[in-house]
């Protein structure tokens, strides 16, 4: 690649084109929130030595002509620094509030969501991929993916009630970081993004004031995110 | 009073000088925070006529001169409006995320709170409130408050469970606005010092960062809240 080539290497799918990691999202909404072009590169679970140049096993990892960064967050205090138009944070107190928002979505939204639609992602996955994610996620929820999916109902209305505070904050504002989208949106909007993208299951009903967010984050990123 | 005094209308329980309300407590330390001097004022639950001026039969009412505010989130704005030194949120993103974090510990943290020190409330409240609150909170709850008081051993576990997002952003920050602490580090201490004055229960286990951060909030205004 060329030293001034921006790359991304994001999680796929069997489908190289449907990219489905929460993680991945947030980058991907970051750049565009700068208006910054970027080559994406399909990656799969068990391609490890693709992304070692990093020093990571994990996507997403962002190829900056000669910066390597890796971890969303710290790509996006990166970008901030490299690019400081159309800041991602803001000041100092909402990039550690937004941090806060971002620990939020990973601790208590994505899991719940995980043990939804685990069996879906397994069936969308590459066939590479398949018995390393059925052997990590089993052993890390306990359960096997088809006993979560048989479940799955019975946790929804837990899920529903854990979005509570995201509820009632897009209920006073028409995004997380307030009148516009920034980081804390994307953190959360990366979540919606992987599971809408691998599973059919209705995580939020369309009433829900959720549901009106979602829908101005994909008119505010239109065709980019649709995929 | 005088027109240019400052008052603070709040909750007490049967001493005067115990104040309570978590809503309250983001008010004291905005106020502090800003440097602004205020004489505070005693009011019970059910002296509903003292504050009926405000608009509202629920403190925090803030009386500042010839304004006359209530509600813990729009006293905050009103505070950066009128006394832009050493603002309580930041830019625009660092207000839009602090409202979701007031919204987290609002849906997430206080009613678990609430089910676990309610009879220690009830305890500690004025005589004449006693019957009010027994009979309002009895209703919200759902069971009586000696019933709670019996189980709230078995529901330490998911709250501290519940207090994740809080702990992993304070293992890698010292505030949760980040270096120094804001309003969004007031609406969760609310919440804090409303469990601590009103009920001896150990919500937090001395290794937690979250007691780290407690102490680092109780060092930052000193003997103002100690209380």
């Amino acid at each position: 690649m060329s030293m001034n080539e921006r790359v991304l290497y994001e999680l796929a799918a069997a489908d190289p084109q449907l990219r489905f990691s929460p993680y991945c999202w947030r980058v991907r909404l970051a750049l565009l929130h700068k208006g910054l072009a970027v080559r994406t590169v399909a990656w799969r679970f068990t391609e490890k030595e693709m992304i070692a140049f990093a020093g990571t096993d994990k996507v997403p990892v962002l190829v900056d002509g000669s910066r390597v960064v890796h971890d969303s967050w710290r790509i996006a205090e990166y970008l901030d620094e490299a690019y400081p138009a159309a800041p991602l944070f803001g000041d100092a107190a909402a990039r550690g509030t937004a941090r806060f928002v971002a620990r939020w979505i990973e601790s208590e939204i994505q899991p719940r969501m995980l043990r939804m639609i685990a069996l879906d992602i397994h069936s969308r996955l590459d066939a590479r991929d398949r018995d390393y994610f059925r052997r990590t996620r089993e052993a890390r929820l306990g359960e096997t993916l088809e006993a979560l999916h048989a479940s799955r109902e019975t946790r929804l209305p837990a899920l529903r009630a854990a979005l509570e505070p995201l509820r009632r904050t897009l209920a006073e504002q028409p995004f997380v970081a307030g009148a516009a989208p920034r980081f804390a949106d994307y953190a959360v909007f990366g979540a919606f993004q992987w599971a809408r993208l691998m599973s059919e299951v209705p995580l939020i009903e369309p009433d829900d004031p959720l549901t009106a967010w979602r829908a101005r984050m994909l008119e505010t990123f239109g065709a980019s995110i649709q995929a």
